[in-house]
């Protein structure tokens, strides 16, 4: 099951950056990340933590409810 | 800002797993997780990856939506 939650999870954060019209570099260094992170969590190559899943979403501008309502979702299809 | 939200989080893993009146070495057998991590999630202590709060909800019988809603309100408290 790892692989696939992760996949998801890059997916959703793809779409809301896309939806924002943000640059995997912008986010990153919105977020203060380094710069191959963000594409690293879209192809669901990284397992981020707590913190991370926030700093994401609070600079993608989205809540964590209306994050996790679409990622889980998104898990069904992967069930 | 790193503990509170850390901190914030383990409230709402004990907010759960009270209501599902489980102890927190069965929920930790259950997500096979080590005994002493529940403990330390609930402080605050450690800061989860994604895939550890993805057990987390399912064995607290949370959907995630649901569990991040109240948390987003707990964190507008530590704000």
């Amino acid at each position: 099951m790892r692989e696939p939650t992760l996949k998801a999870f890059g997916q959703e954060v793809r779409h809301w950056r896309a939806e924002r019209r943000l640059s995997q570099e912008v986010l990153a260094d919105q977020c203060g990340f380094h710069r191959t992170y963000i594409g690293q969590i879209e192809r669901g190559e990284r397992n981020p933590s707590l913190i991370n899943v926030l700093t994401l979403c609070r600079h993608l501008g989205v809540s964590l409810p209306e994050f996790f309502i679409r990622y889980e979702a998104a898990l069904g299809t992967f069930a």
